[in-house]
């Protein structure tokens, strides 16, 4: 079948690849019908995480069930589904405590043997071991790249609001208006924050982040921990994400969270940063860090966006062969598009 | 000055009745401009809950402070304020735990002496204790009649969702739509419920519910157990609220709960009563009962409220004033007003 | 094999049963080495919850593995394990929340064909299906009859607690001094409860309570609810649990909490209970009722126990060989023992 | 009176202050019988905090209540208190929400003009401003020097744990076994810690910690990492407290936690630090930052040293009167006491 494999940093390509088969009595095989190209799918393409030369990418999809082991109960063959960007075993110590993204035999797809050696989603079909807790079947109205973002991105901005605890009446800060702090943007107005603010540099993003009902800031151009502070009676916000994962946003995180608030770092953070420890301990701030707990929250974030509080449709701004998978790497590394949807 | 004062079951008067004097340094006195008659009024009116001949009643209102003492802080002569339904001490072992409803030194306004001889709200002018405590700010844009519901209805409606904990993307059934259940149907949707059903037998009310985005079912007409286990894939819901105060009520919203899901008990229940504790444990369900803790919630309240997440506008039935207060109450108590806001 | 079997209210029997067979592939199969009779097993012999003739009874047991299908990963072949008395998928709605006790699919063991037809363990062997959340290996110092406890009592009485939240510097009080009260005694003890109050009518169980850091109080001969306002400051316990599932210690349990404390009642209630709603209301106390999470418990409570801060030792009052089990069951009924343990 | 002022670095003295007057209604004054050195003091020692000269200094006392204001009501005059090292007004956003620690108006005792103009301890009286929420009645039977720990150390060590939401039957690790480490260490077991590790250079220190029932690991001539792995699965611990304030340790604890686990920062960092963010990040660690909120923890810390769950009186290695002030702070400086208490 046709995947997309990595080859070398900046260089991605379209190759036949073995059919995936069941292996395992909770195993099954979906056919994919829409796959994203997200983020992290870039750290892959830089070449910052190491992938082994021909391994299939991606992580992200929604397809139909061809094939299912005999334990496999949640969905059934011929069923839409969406699935999770990693497996979770359900049994480990970290399972049992709820933390499925810190499961001690997960295995994230499209990530080259270091992450479980699951071969990714950018492909014609996928094999996605642990069923019942990857996959979810997607509500009938539900379009394929909408209920896609339910499985990484827009679970991911879930987390990054539900795990800090936001409250309905808080408010909430989100510095990096990609696709996760978009949704996290989102996510934060539909648990009932009465102001949102939404930073970043870029036009387009800061106008679509204040249509889904943020107050945008411009991070240069204007003053954004005044603004805030001014439009908090000078106390800041309960929760603030850095959605992008740097030191420097995550120090503008903490400035702008009140004393005691949450910040929320989703970010993909590598090596080590400069923290400005004193102003956090001053304010007694929590910092939550790590990837989201998507397998937890993912049926939540099926029933929002169905129930239309949540909504990433507009976040898509590019739809794509999946055989153009290369172009759709170098443009998305450009930065040309905000979200590339791939259709085998 | 004149206040509404209980007289008899079923006789409340309009009164002279000294002027309120500043007594401790954190009193202040308002000067009344809206206060509302609510349902547990009716509690004294008909002499369930028993107070003093000649007691003034009433505990919601809105005014401007007339005066203040040397301690109070949060808010200023000249400001317009509302006010909670209760006092608390901010000191006591309850208050330092944040449970402000159980303050030891509490005081409820306008209950008689055995609820802290405070005197109440349906006045020209009202004393309020530990101003700093029972006092908020109004926002400049909100209505007296829409600030009003922040210091008991709506702060009530939003503890039974709150102190449930539901979580964005949850689902809730509310039984009983008074205003506090219509409020409870308000905030579960504020704080992101994909479903709400809200139950009752009046028409109206259930219309009312169904503007505020709940699913509305009728008590006895319909089968609501049957279409809401229907609506959650046969699971029940993950808070079901009884905004009644009764037994019957209280054992629907077991029934409706899901498997370890929460009931929470926000009406008035009195003496005992039959509770299906084999279903409840077999479900393994938590039942959260008392009243609100609206000190507590009221900033959260008056936040949503200023932007636009809540809105008790379309609960005020009926506009009064103070001298007609034996009609309103005589009107509500034959229920053709669903809520009366009095204007001295 | 031998085992346990139900014949008739009043009446179990020692028969031979076929051999249990690896049905799936993350099933086990132990060689019981311990296995208790539990007050629920009572239950089964009054005829209150039914179980089919000839059914094999018992959901407690210690044993060694024999075989595992090839999804058992988390314990192996040959080794020393405890048992939950319930299974859990791991992968339903229910499960994926982590509450493992309301699995959808989850099957009681010894519990007849209404609650998952899934045969005892008071047999020389037994069918351990979802093995990995099942079993949980034996620490190598910890005796059979100890190990035990993990699986049930233990894990109840942990579960009385940590579910009603106690924290460290709180107090308690445990109405009913069966195994599971007593567990529930040692378990507020272990988690910095500073006071713990235990009733009971029976001495012996009193002086046990007494002996693992409790207050003793009998329950009619003094007046419990003064002794506990008494070394309360008048304020009541934090948590009162009712270890016993009546409506009458449920409602004693609600005048021993705190206002806003919690009430905890793991005993099992059955059928419609008079509850002191009135009162329960103005407290505005939590009840949380329910069986235990025990799957959730499991490492935490064999933790404890490993490390001497739990200790069900003295519980155990007598040691009887399986084949004894008949006059066993006659002599737990007529309350001669605390607890047994049999031996196949 | 006499007091301990601050003169420049590296040097303090004895000299007659203004006697102490009540101000507010709700000040109280305290003729203290005990004050205590502590490590934050030695941060205005060095200079480090700065403190205007002749300002007195210290803010860990127990007393008798000399006088007090009308709005007293939590203490009376004549009765022995143990003060909180801070003041809250009870009224302001950050007290309703219980972050007593971060009060809008608190002010800290013996911290110069920029924390608040408080007067310090390290004096024969004190005035104790917001004596309701400062001051707690010391138990009877509990002598000067362990009730003075409950205010400052202890009910920071407490913090450390219990902000983390260790629960019985977790793993803690504390880095630093100054008292508030060594405190952490006794609150994680009363909590029902399994395993506590205890990490510092000081071989007087670790033992006192092994006494406490931690499991003393020496930070350089052993491998605690390594230690720690081996005796928890190599899962890490559930949480870790860096209790010295440094980038170092809490990079250390990082590395400690488990997946998921929490890091508790009770050391008062200072300036910017470097963090492996990445590994945090990874791990999906939850860092819990600042200063201790003592004011919400002191009923439960005295009820707890009261049963004898906590026992600070082995960390007091000195006694010294009041006027050897000066040679008292030189001696804690050269580290040859671990908790000196002076006494007027």
């Amino acid at each position: 079948m046709r995947a997309v494999t990595f080859q070398s940093p900046g260089q991605v390509a379209i190759e036949d690849v073995p059919e995936p088969e069941l292996q395992r009595p909770d195993d099954a095989i979906v056919q994919v019908t829409a796959s994203g190209v997200c983020g992290s799918d870039l750290h892959i393409y830089h070449g910052r995480v190491p992938v082994e030369r021909g391994f299939t990418i991606g992580h992200e999809f929604v397809g139909t069930v061809l094939a299912a082991g005999p334990e496999v109960e949640r969905v059934a063959v011929g069923e839409r589904v969406v699935g999770c960007f990693h497996t979770a075993c359900g049994t480990c110590v970290a399972c049992v405590r709820g933390d499925y993204h810190r499961c001690v035999n997960g295995r994230t797809f499209g990530h080259g043997s270091k992450l479980g050696d699951l071969q990714g989603s950018q492909a014609e079909r996928v094999l996605v071991p642990r069923a019942n807790l990857t996959l979810r079947p997607v509500p009938e109205e539900m379009s394929d790249e909408v209920a896609l973002f339910a499985g990484d991105v827009l679970g991911t901005g879930y987390h990054a609001i539900a795990h800090a605890g936001l409250r309905s009446g808080d408010t909430a800060a989100v510095i990096g208006l990609g696709p996760v702090g978009l949704c996290a943007v989102q996510a934060a107005r539909a648990a009932g924050a009465t102001q949102v603010f939404a930073i970043d540099t870029v036009p387009e993003r800061l106008q679509m982040a204040s249509r889904f009902g943020a107050q945008a800031l411009h991070l240069t151009e204007g003053d954004p921990k005044r603004a805030i502070r001014a439009a908090t009676s000078g106390l800041g916000v309960d929760v603030a994400v850095d959605a992008v994962g740097d030191p420097e946003p995550l120090a503008l995180a903490i400035s702008l969270a009140r004393d005691a608030g949450v910040v929320s770092g989703i970010g993909a953070y590598a090596g080590r940063g400069e923290v400005p420890l004193g102003l956090a301990w001053l304010k007694g701030v929590t910092l939550r860090l790590g990837l989201a707990n998507v397998i937890a929250h993912v049926d939540r974030v099926l029933a929002m966006t169905s129930a239309g509080l949540l909504d990433p449709a507009p976040i898509v701004s590019t739809h794509m062969a999946l055989q153009d998978a290369a172009q759709a790497y170098a443009m998305y590394d450009r930065r040309e598009a905000l979200k590339i949807v791939l259709t085998p």
